[in-house]
């Protein structure tokens, strides 16, 4: 039974080792997730080109990958750095954006974990139903239609892929293939900010970097992201000002914000 | 005769149908403008591989093309999601970035105004000049120069290239060869946010998904855009704060804002 | 002997002449890049295919080289584009963003340095010490491990490269090989801030195109970052409000907060 406590650790300890995450992700999100990544206490690095895929991943303490806008070349880039990670035994986050939005996010995604040991897949109900399978209307990168069990989707999922999933949402579920936790943190505003999501995922990756047991570290991503969100909310409902006030609470949340406004339930 | 009551409407239609605008734009801009759409009810998505261009196309309402960082790819790209848009019978909007700048810039110019069926063509007054084969001094992507009569600029490229067309500056000029419009709202301080004529053009490429009269669209967006630029400058005249206020205005931004400042004239 | 006075009259040079920095740089940093370039009085223009590089030069009143996110054919073209900007005699700006982590950084790195005459080169102490052969732990694209004597090591790599050395950190340290100065400005809130070194060699790259003594361009732009940054801080140690209070002060920076607040010193 995993705690809230649990997940203030896990905070104590990121503020702690300050894990560098390798990020290969789309170009709508760079700074945003660097920035966020700086203000949780982790260091950022972005760097795409095959030729150095190696040498950054030997310095990183996590890779994330994120299709969101993908080309051919970075597929294979995806897979090498997949491969280098799997190697060194770092943890692997993959935030298939936009899958089922065209072939080469399915393919890619396939090829991916098909090829790639990750540790956390995370992604809105649309993609994780895509790649479960299941054909549900897409809009784009946001999610659209509804599965019915999301907790079943999750677990099934992460059974078949030996990943921890999780299913970002009005409530996030996230499971192991056993247990299935969720987190009723957040606010619909963090739909309406480009790149809540993608921070996510690599949130995730930072604390997968400390924490390996990986439902954990999702778990601790989600509330504190989640939180951030919901506070923010609070303060304000416009765009601007919405953006700004997430990222102050990323950069102030500490264990007490985690204790207070946490909520996780073991379903 | 267009009037603010109809700019109105169309606003109330984009909240209402929330459509999907596929942007192939430049790097510097990819967040802002994800967010200015999400901000005012559309969704956006940004997709730049040629082959998922057609399976993109298929599920989206308009689609934007920006040269902004340019590449001997993106313009093949570009070429190509062009053609797929038309096949559907979605809207295009092009947004000439820089257009004088530099050779590729304007070769390309001319090959994608040649190939592709364009709804609406958007840029500065050097861009919209240089596209109509009149030297005029280019400062890179912001304008700088003038043309004595914009009105029969925008009048005279609409004719040769079927294209509503709209000359962003401290007035803008929209006409689609017949009759021609004149925005006053604005402020200097949008020609200091960098990426403020891009997601001009996104938001056009929103309205023209729900709005087939083009020129329509174009006055919509123009005015959304000016309005929230004049009314973030009466909060802020400084560079973050003025960002801040814009997006938080984008996402306020509803009938009886646009109905009170809204300063269109038929010219 | 440079005095803030110097620095002082650089700000209005800049603000009346209004110079077109061309930047080749990374993908994370360009929004916030062409903000503090536009904010400050200046122009950016981001231009990355080969095609255009000459055209985008010749208008351009500086060039900077950014290797934050490299690929094998970028390095081509900034050989390309360096040799361009030094062929037309404007200043040439190289931030080696990174070198240290990766042998593609360290080896384009050498490889510009070699091959384009470099008007400043600004990094941190990870970065200049692995760019002057003194291995330094680095944490990805932050600085880690610590030089003894950072005044040599600008020194001599400012004798070495003939460029005026910027050595980042708690203090600048900046040096033309005869001559050196340190800036006691900033806050540590800068290096949680994604993108302030990088948009530090971008303001240098604005004042070393309208003052050809480097020394004095570049002692103004870490100045200006510092004081930005220090100002900033004051104003809110939270992620969202410290970015936004620094672009407001960039907007906002005159003489009279540069002459209040410089703290230079020769060493």
């Amino acid at each position: 039974m995993i705690t809230v406590n649990d997940l203030s650790k896990n905070l104590e300890l990121l503020k702690k080792q300050n894990p560098l995450v390798h990020n290969i992700t789309n170009m709508v999100v760079t700074n945003v997730t660097a920035n966020a990544l700086l203000a949780i206490g982790a260091s950022p690095i972005m760097a795409y080109a095959k030729e150095e895929i190696e040498d950054i991943v030997s310095i990183s303490n996590s890779l994330v990958l994120n299709i969101g806008t993908l080309t051919k070349d970075l597929i294979d880039v995806m897979l090498f750095a997949g491969s280098c990670a799997n190697k060194k035994g770092i943890p692997v986050i993959f935030d298939p954006v936009g899958a089922g939005a065209s072939c080469l996010r399915n393919d890619a995604s396939k090829e991916i974990i098909a090829n790639v040991k990750l540790s956390i897949i995370r992604g809105n109900e649309s993609e994780i139903a895509n790649l479960s399978g299941i054909k549900l209307k897409t809009k784009g990168v946001d999610s659209s239609g509804h599965v019915e069990d999301k907790k079943t989707l999750a677990k099934e999922l992460s059974l078949k892929t030996s990943s921890v999933i999780c299913v970002s949402g009005k409530e996030d579920i996230i499971s192991d293939g056993f247990t299935a936790y969720s987190v009723s943190n957040g606010d619909v505003l963090l739909t309406k900010m480009t790149g809540a999501g993608c921070i996510s995922s690599s949130v995730m990756g930072a604390f997968a970097s400390i924490d390996n047991n990986y439902l954990k570290a999702s778990l601790t991503g989600a509330v504190l992201i989640g939180i951030c969100g919901e506070r923010a909310a609070l303060k304000s409902r416009l765009s601007g000002s919405f953006q700004l006030e997430f990222f102050n609470n990323l950069s102030a949340f500490d264990s007490n914000m985690l204790l207070k406004y946490a909520k996780i339930e073991k379903i």
